[in-house]
């Protein structure tokens, strides 16, 4: 069918074309489904269709993706016809049927959700059949070899290539700075890329971004880890995994973690970098992402798959029923960064512990420490200063510099209802009061905690302090503490 | 955060805003999410958000739903913020994970599907859930009354209603008009509402629109049916069923048919036009849509959820191999219900006797005959000319007339390669052949069959004829018909 054109004036993120609802029932096509745009022979391309009440039958609104493409201009005509759906459609199908799918079908899959030839309607089906129906050992190391190669390669020619990756869940666990400072001070090559926040109050790229940039094109990336060793940057903007940058966002929808799709991600990202020794922290208890039993299985899985991609992994499985530090939220958890870097007296014990126990099991997994000997080698290096003076170079490196962190406007004490012990902090509400309080989009908002599990606390001494920019989200964020009572403390 | 609205100048169809990729990080709101858009304290809504590539970070494009709703114009400011996940989401998650839903949870999914709350993502994972999970008969009937609720009510004062409905995937079983004019001559009221074609080459709506109107409003429609005792109807443009229409359309990009979505929405339609005494035609074979271990289960279903809904229900499970009738698409099948209602001497007997069938058991169900007698009144209704008399009239009513039906511009025979007896005729294939001639948007598209199962054909005699009206369509139909080689002849 022969329409004209109209320009949508916009870029969509992806080919979208709109009719009018009659024209579209004439071609048989319905919203989501796809039609073909036929220019001349060769320039022809396939659009997303949508209806909308359009003036006239026959024309076409068309994003400016395809008006580029087919190199077009208002008033031109296009025919228009029903598209064939994707191939990689029957194989979401098949999976949703409870069916293996095979390399050709999940790469097929995977370059149909990055070429934006999948709906996020359609991607949902796959999240749905992967929840539903899991994956085997292959599907998973498919998954993650299509997600890789379909993203860019960091491409550095190191011998030992380090990374780290923790699975999340606990409030303040803001060991990677610590981990990289130390790891590279030892002269360990790691090109670390961490997401931003998905549903915590800050994940380690926000957490940077206090005191640096951390959004790099890769050959930015490259430069920084040429004189540095490292990087603390945000993953993101690198498009290692765009594949996985766009199913997380269909899975967010239902906050749905598929357990192929969480493996994939992970490992995916590590082998864009090209590591080759990677130490994967994943916490279980009470309050955290995991159950011991899934923990357990995810050592399984991962310790599987390093051996299909060749690559040294340890999983570091540890029971964490609280908080790690004091500060929740980006420029808190910066500060308690900081304080362990420089060796301050009132710095988080907890920290500085979990992150020279990461430390001296990736020092020892690459060698640079003999068996037993990680953890001395470690604590040197972080006393000594040489760890602080390592962040320093990567900071200074990501156009940063160390500032004192100014705090959000507003705060707002809790003190304790009665005198006891604290029995059980829920780390996943204190990160939710954090978020009502406005981090990670204000940066200095979050909480301070004062006390941890076992310590004691006298009526009226304060538990915690909550940071807000404005009234209405210290308001919110007091007002959810009340709700949720996160601390319980025992007489 | 305050930003400048701009208008997308389009009705989106449901309110969307666009915005910033950069702005809506800063909102911690990702592509397909919420946000709430506030024009004043009582002047708010909210939209699914999209980005696209802005000339600037401090605007936002808003649909013609939005700017109308909270009118607005272009340069206006707007608060914008990451609206709550309707409550609905947490409902499918529910079921996704194997729950049962109660009758407020349904209610709240159905209400957001119509209300354009939830995306096409999160209906994806709805429709997954139930054809993942299921549904017990009261979710089923749960999920009935929601669809029904959210849409028009025919509101009809009779204490009998009639209705019919066929569960389709047999080619040619065109007996929806046949019936409504046999019963509704009768004197059964009858107020038949069809689908357009949704895989197949042409549904009873298509046909009809051969030689009627098939669109009418809620009121137009009394009006036919207070002068005719029946219509026969496209439901779609009657929005008795919205939520089933947004069910089907996500349904589709999967071929996906949950049984409890199949249920819900055949006996809701029904219930929305007020039937009180339903036939189901469910045949089952091999080349149907359901198996007969499905069929006997959806009549198991339907009659248990008749008795919630008190209502009589009536289901025909018979075998059927091969499609009904001589011709398949609009035109085609029309010719054939013409020639049964005039008793042509050629006319397709099978379709008469299956028309016959159905409505015997119709005239029983509701008392227009007794125990054994349904079959010898609406034979009588047939040959008196009774039935047809009654197809004028509702023609008639629908501004519609018996003319001579053009047949497409060019044709194709398809001749026996060998002589022999008509083995096996896939119905299915046929349908798509059809569909590749140009059916059921080209009304006149199609296929004529000369011979079916069991019958004798000599080489060179004639199977079928393509009718097409151009020569691309007619070449792929010819195409795709030695492909499939839809019929078999035994030696």
């Amino acid at each position: 069918m022969l329409l004209k054109v109209k320009s949508l004036k916009l870029s969509a993120g992806r080919p979208v074309a709109i009719l009018h609802a009659k024209t579209a029932r004439h071609l048989d096509v319905h919203v989501d489904e796809r039609v073909e745009i036929i220019k001349s022979k060769t320039k022809k391309t396939i659009a997303v269709m949508d209806t909308a009440l359009l003036d006239r039958e026959d024309e076409i609104v068309l994003s400016e993706e395809i008006i580029k493409k087919l190199k077009l201009k208002e008033g031109d005509f296009v025919d228009v016809s029903t598209a064939r759906r994707p191939v990689s459609v029957l194989y979401i199908r098949k999976k949703l049927d409870g069916k293996k799918l095979n390399k050709k079908e999940i790469f097929e899959i995977v370059r149909g959700i990055v070429e934006n030839r999948l709906t996020e309607a359609e991607i949902a089906y796959f999240v749905s059949a992967a929840y539903k129906e899991g994956m085997s050992l292959e599907e998973m190391a498919n998954l993650t070899r299509a997600i890789k190669e379909t993203g860019n390669q960091l491409g550095l020619k190191n011998k030992i290539i380090a990374d780290k990756h923790g699975i999340g869940g606990v409030a303040g666990n803001r060991t990677t700075p610590l981990v990289v400072s130390i790891c590279a001070a030892a002269g360990l090559v790691m090109p670390k890329t961490s997401s931003r926040a998905i549903t915590s109050a800050g994940g380690t790229a926000d957490v940077i971004e206090t005191i640096a940039k951390v959004e790099f094109g890769i050959e930015e990336l490259r430069g920084i880890i040429k004189k540095t060793n490292a990087c603390l940057v945000w993953g993101g903007a690198l498009g290692l995994a765009p594949a996985d940058d766009k199913l997380i966002q269909v899975e967010r929808l239902l906050h749905l973690d598929p357990e192929s799709q969480i493996v994939a991600s992970i490992l995916a990202k590590k082998l864009s970098v090209g590591a080759t020794h990677v130490i994967l922290d994943i916490p279980y208890g009470k309050f955290t992402k995991v159950t011991k039993k899934q923990a357990m299985r995810l050592e399984k899985i991962f310790s599987s798959l390093a051996k299909i991609f060749k690559i040294k992994l340890k999983v570091i499985l540890k029971r964490e029923e609280q908080p790690i530090g004091n500060g929740i939220g980006p420029v808190m958890e910066m500060r308690d960064v900081i304080s362990v870097l420089q060796q301050k007296k009132d710095m988080p014990k907890d920290l500085e512990k979990r992150s020279l126990l990461l430390s001296s099991h990736l020092l020892e997994l690459t060698g640079k420490a003999r068996k037993g000997e990680g953890k001395k080698i470690a604590e040197q290096l972080l006393k000594s200063g040489k760890a602080y003076k390592k962040f320093l170079e990567i900071i200074t490196a990501q156009q940063g510099r160390i500032k004192s962190l100014r705090l959000a406007k507003l705060k707002k004490d809790i003190r304790a209802r009665k005198s006891g012990i604290i029995k059980e902090i829920n780390g996943k509400d204190l990160m939710a009061i954090a978020r009502t309080a406005g981090a990670p989009a204000d940066k200095v908002a979050g909480l301070y905690l004062y006390k941890h599990c076992k310590e004691k606390i006298a009526r009226g001494e304060k538990l915690l302090t909550i940071y807000a920019e404005n009234k209405d989200k210290l308001r919110n964020a007091e007002q959810l503490y009340k709700e949720l009572l996160p601390i319980k403390i025992k007489k």
